[in-house]
């Protein structure tokens, strides 16, 4: 089958590669339908990860099963599915809250070397199928599905773990397609206002677009414009999806006394020097966060179905994976205009 | 000051009482720029009640300040501000968590006769005044405080003890002023889907029209329907504010196992007889209660004020206080024309 | 292999059946160790259900795997197991959350005639392996285990689902098996005061011997009692165990204002004559549960082997299985020496 | 009066001082009857802070109200009462929910040079005395209320905030007299198991006399020892109770995936360099807090009252106020034998 496969000097190519085997009774194995490039794809492709020569990356997917394991109940050959972007064992009580991230066995995400197939190719092994895979309705199309593979998830844990709830305002730091999910996910779980910050100004005139309140406009400090809108006290909620690497000084910065930051997306700067004594005397809680996959599609997946929750808008791009080369450098261009590429055929 | 006064009869009237007194250092009086007609005010009207003579009816009011007492921190003569329905002691556990009919001192409803007056009226004596009061933002017209005194907070409870959570499916039995606003309610914080039913087909209508899918259409059973577009599992929340008063039997019919039945409301049917087997064997839960006004305050408030609670359409009359008897007589036909009345002038 | 068989009579023996079959690749099949009498059995011994000839009755097993389907994982012939009175599909959202009361499929008991087989036997199938055993620690002895195939985690959903929290007053209705662990699980939870009552004064005294402050001796009112010892407030939770019929009467007549009433168990007055208008007038929240078996196992597990929670004193009578008749007599009687029989051998 | 004065070169006088004057209509004055060392006080008397010449320093007091407000209700002169260490506003949604150090319009701490009085004194002037004092029981000794007014309020704070459930297992680092309140909070909490840590040998007996379960003996690795007694999962919770400037080090480590790290205290290294990529990839909680006193006070008032919470054992010396330079010499020492000194007359 053709993969996109990733080399150490963060060139990308679309080559043939043996197609895969089903990884056990409990496996399926799909033929992806539709994949897509996500931000974090591009540690790999700006070279922060030494010797990725060969790696089959990628980690968005939705497709159909064309083979399943005898152990595999609920799902069969044809289904339409989704790819849960990270595995894991399925049963443990973190697995079954519907968290695979927190896995007791250890989770792993496709496309990242540790095991499992990248998810830009034409095939895809896919491990614990029944938790993995979510069958489709009708209603949930392709780029929907797609961004509940990873990144509407992500915001959507973002949002859920900030504990954002009716009537509260919130900041969202970083307006990629990560931030404007969380951007609705906030907005979804009753946030009255949610100011959006993003350094490209083309990225907060989205953010706006979608629902937020933009700050930092011409180059006003965003932390100061928050706290005037909320007279002095800051938002209940910073969501950071990793505006800047010292977007979370922003976080400590707008967060009203007795709230809630919440970290999803990986920052550079680490470890990040964390001011812990304002921490405690401003009684702040600061969640850490990967996507708690199945968990929000059980809340997610109908709100899209019933029209609820928008899912247009996040993909900008659509190109055939056979231009993966080209759609890696568009996105690490990290311009306003491109915020996230399909790959299909 | 004129009032409107409930006789045992059910006849209401207009009249010249004296004017209320400031009760107590923590106390406040309002001139009362705009009162409402609530469906609880017609167990009076009804004959229901014995012995109401002269009652000074009404418990739904938004005002002026014209006195306060000299203990009362942060409201001052001449805000605008709406009165929650029920006062209580403003300092116990249940009151500092903003639900005053849980005080452990006893909580009193405006207009009911038992030692606070009627908010059909020129003027309001408010005990307890910095938590029985809230001032008015701008951004919070008369009509919307009005409900926020009593039909929408009342609304808001149902849902809110009721545990609508994101990507839920709600019945909302009764498609009253408080039956619509907990459609709202549900819907703001995160159901998918909400199935409304009332035996009246208008309402009904005026039910979907604020965002509900009505079930019950042409003589069709409104409990059968819910289990059908459910795929037969039920709704995860009825909130049942009395369509009828058996509509508990359809609460305990269409909700799923596991799931909750929230009743907020006055049914003639006490003592209801509940299915205690089949809510042990489907570990139902069965929340009953009255408004959590301040705590819904803090968060619908907000809603409002941004834009992202609609609060339009619930009052489909307004008349002059002096045609109270006019208003209450077309309250109590309970036709789909009329929801809910404003009183001025 | 022997198994106790039930008559519509209410007449039980010990009889030869044919031994059970693997239900299926998901199941097993154990060899009981010790079972259990549970006061729901004598619904049958009492002659309370028509027709139930030749039942294979129990629901309260611990023993070891004989036998294994190929799709089960985790569970090898050997293991010593307790089982689940509750068995479920193991794979919905109620099944993952630990509740397969809740199950989508339907949840079935063993020993009730609906298909799974009785669990006073020397064999017992169990269908879905996975979720409805689990592996016992050496820490937990089979007294204990059979506890926590049913009464204590029945106790504890009680508890747990009546929202027992740290400092908070309970009253324990009905003193049986499931009340006495109910007792000890709201003073696990941080309950500060347990008040207990049981129409035998027996019965009070052993819960007084758990933990609980006895109310109700020498013919006293025990909701006057827990309302002196509350300065008028009430208990925070009441657990209904079913100390009569009526002990609903006195769970509204003893929680305080927005406190939560839980029951467990089964009543004999059903449907039950609801004060409706008392329950929304008052905020009071009605819990109606079966036990969350897996959910429960999840936090008592690890409190019984670390010693944290005391299970003895429960079971206060040994017998042989052939022994069954006589053990049922004794518990049909239901004094205060005897509350609850292991069969063993 | 006579109080303790802190000087910038560290020592500490007792010296006369103007009578406190009553802090407005909402205050109180009481007559300290005993008042207590706290380790943050020692963050003056090692001249970690600069100029504070003059201090009146300590913010833990029990005592007796000579004097309140006319504005003030429910305290009288003659009341035996604590004072919470940290006084707010009281009425903003922070103070509504017990937690002042939240408070919308900013806390203040005692004996901090920030307008309010220290507790080492005769005297204390009080400021809305109405949430700032409670009344005590009698069942509720001086020294227990002392722990009230600051440490076992922290300890519970940061069990409870750590989401500490039952059945979990728990590590507390630190065992100064937070870590052993702490200790005893997460048990009452429900906790299975509590590791305990200190770099001093004597402080780990007393926690491990506490309830806790000693790690890190004869130089053993305490990471190492609660992975390997967690089965290589680590603790669902930690409260870095500050055994060391590294101690997050050593939280992060022995933390479960998915788990929360619960800091109270003042750390000398800050900023601290959090992990953070190690904290988003295991999806950690962070929660930093001050002490919420009073939605504490709520919670353990009654359990102490009830003999549920045990609170000897933390006062090690009890020495009158005029040796107040030798106390805080003593405690300076920072040895095992001493963790807390009351001061009285």
């Amino acid at each position: 089958m053709r993969a996109v496969i990733m080399n150490s000097d963060g060139k990308v190519a679309v080559e043939t590669v043996p197609d895969p085997q089903l990884p056990g009774p409990d496996g399926a194995v799909i033929k992806v339908d539709a994949a897509a490039i996500c931000g974090s794809d591009l540690h790999f492709y700006d070279g922060d990860m030494p010797s990725v020569d060969g790696l089959s990356i990628g980690h968005e997917a939705v497709g159909t099963v064309v083979e399943v394991g005898p152990a595999v109940t609920g799902i069969t050959v044809g289904d339409r599915v989704m790819v849960s972007c990270i595995a894991a064992c399925g049963n443990c009580p973190g697995c079954r809250a519907g968290d695979p991230a927190t896995c007791d066995h250890g989770s792993t995400i496709f496309g990242f070397g540790a095991g499992l197939g990248g998810a830009q190719a034409e095939l895809l092994a896919v491990p614990v199928a029944q938790s993995t895979l979510m069958k489709l309705p009708d209603s949930i199309d392709d780029e929907a599905a797609l961004l509940l593979t990873d990144n509407l998830v992500t915001g959507w844990t973002a949002a859920r773990r900030g504990e954002v709830s009716p009537g509260q305002s919130v900041l969202v730091l970083g307006l990629g397609a990560v931030g404007l999910c969380a951007v609705r996910s906030a907005l979804a779980l009753g946030a009255a206002r949610v100011f959006v910050y993003d350094p490209v100004a083309g990225r907060r005139a989205r953010g706006a677009a979608f629902g937020g309140i933009a700050v930092g406009d011409d180059g006003a400090d965003p932390v100061a414009a928050v706290l005037e809108a909320t007279g002095g006290r800051g938002a209940d909620v910073v969501i950071d999806a990793v505006a800047t690497d010292r977007s979370l000084d922003s976080a400590f910065g707008a967060v009203r006394t007795g709230g809630t930051v919440s970290v999803v997306g990986v920052h550079d700067l680490n470890p990040y020097p964390l001011p812990i004594l304002i921490g405690v005397y401003r009684s702040i809680t600061l969640r850490m966060s990967m996507a708690a996959v199945q968990s929000s599609w059980r809340e997610v997946v109908p709100l899209i179905a019933a029209g609820k929750l928008d899912t247009t808008g996040v993909f900008t791009h659509r190109m055939p994976l056979d231009q993966a080369p080209e759609a890696y450098e568009l996105v690490a261009a990290r311009t306003a205009d491109c915020t996230k590429v399909v790959l299909t055929g």
